[in-house]
């Protein structure tokens, strides 16, 4: 999965990323399906000792363009895992209060603590993707937010959180498919709001702002997946290999008991 | 499952009350798993369908004995339904910024928002449970709590949301047998505390407690069940029959879309 991480520093260009692709696994949608599976299973067997060990902390940051699957991701690579060990936040567009503070204010209070996996759907990087490209905020302003998620994600990494950022890739054509199904089906009409095709016109805009996002703050401690999402099932496996192999890493373990149970009757 | 729910006022006798009863289900546990794997998916639309409706609000209290099999529960029940869609609130023992208010402040800030599904893990009834058996407070202050609970939880029906509480009714004896197993095996000692079974000499006393919690408490608008919980495949299927037949009878459905649709076309 390496070809998908964002090395430091590396102008992204996003064109030349195939949405199609699926060369980091043999075998079609079939066998992925099945091996999805697996991962789920090891998934949720991590998340358990995450949650018993309650030492280490887990953010994961989905980003998409609109219809690019985050909702259908969440879904499918954490189901079965333990809906206490998982918690999703969803950043809308901020409340009064929250514009009333800093960008990273109403996300600093949701980060995991200890044992948590942390979802964000959405997330601080739309203060640098829909506030640059709809100028909301100056130029000025949006500039310096790189190095300040930068250094906030680094906060968060030095006191145990384990950071995974993705964007769910997709092209302009499959947006197009996408949002004609849900134009096609009335039983979706709930989900299609006329300003998704207003914002579909600032593709181009959109895509070099994401571009930014990942040569300024792919780091080694916050590091940006491009994840080809055309294709659910691949979007699906490469996010949960990703996941899974990152919380092995951590080499979690049930702890012991912190008092001295030999001998102990139950009456 | 009209058996299990406490009528309003009634004087609840927990020893009468048998926690192996499966009565209300036809068949072993083996089919018992079957039907509750398509109550599962029931939920799983159910809980689409309230998302997307953004009308009503959904709040699920359980309450039990340790090792009466909350998180089993959660587990077991909630598997499968969108992590995006189900919060579960835990209660520990309160901070000093909670102990500094009243006990529903820190309640209040995680109650269910439109279309949301929110599970209590303990509640504001430990307030008249663990502080009472233990006279954290005094009995004239805990005495008042079970109108106040009352009254908010009316505050909270009579905005849109649908109460259900569940306690989960173990044996001692049954309490006894998971305790010991978790002692057996050392993999699980992580779970055990001492002090689990200082909780345990005071069984008599929590089970006149949840007496009062019931005969107090269960209303029309926050009905409790009392669910014989010593077979987990039975509990689970009382709580999943119960809160899908509740879901059902909101007779929800998805919005139509706030725009006019016709005509559109997708550049």
């Amino acid at each position: 999965m390496k070809r998908y991480l964002v090395e430091p520093g590396k102008k992204i260009v996003l064109a030349e990323r195939n949405p199609n692709d699926t060369r980091a696994f043999e075998g079609g949608k079939e066998k992925g399906l099945k091996v999805l599976q697996e991962l789920n299973l090891e998934l949720q067997a991590l998340q358990e000792v995450l949650y018993a060990e309650q030492k280490h902390r887990v953010l994961v940051v989905l980003q998409a363009m609109d219809t690019g699957g985050k909702d259908g991701a969440i879904r499918r690579v954490f189901e079965g895992v333990n809906p206490q060990g998982v918690k999703v936040a969803s950043f809308k567009v901020p409340t009064p209060e929250e514009m009333a503070h800093d960008f990273l204010w109403r996300v600093h209070k949701v980060v995991p603590g200890d044992g948590d996996l942390v979802i964000f759907n959405r997330s601080h990087y739309e203060d640098v993707l829909v506030v640059r490209v709809h100028e909301y905020v100056p130029k000025s302003v949006w500039k310096k937010r790189y190095d300040q998620i930068n250094e906030f994600e680094k906060l968060l990494a030095e006191n145990g959180t384990t950071i995974l950022k993705f964007f769910l890739h997709i092209d302009k054509d499959e947006q197009k498919e996408r949002l004609q199904a849900r134009l096609d089906d009335p039983s979706k009409h709930w989900k299609f709001r006329l300003g998704d095709l207003e914002e579909r016109k600032l593709w181009d805009q959109y895509q070099e702002a994401y571009e930014d996002v990942f040569n300024k703050t792919s780091t080694e401690y916050a590091p940006w997946y491009i994840v080809p999402a055309n294709r659910k099932w691949y979007r699906d496996l490469v996010i949960s290999t990703v996941l899974v192999n990152t919380l092995k890493d951590l080499k979690m373990k049930y702890p012991e008991s912190e008092e001295n149970l030999d001998g102990v009757v139950i009456e």
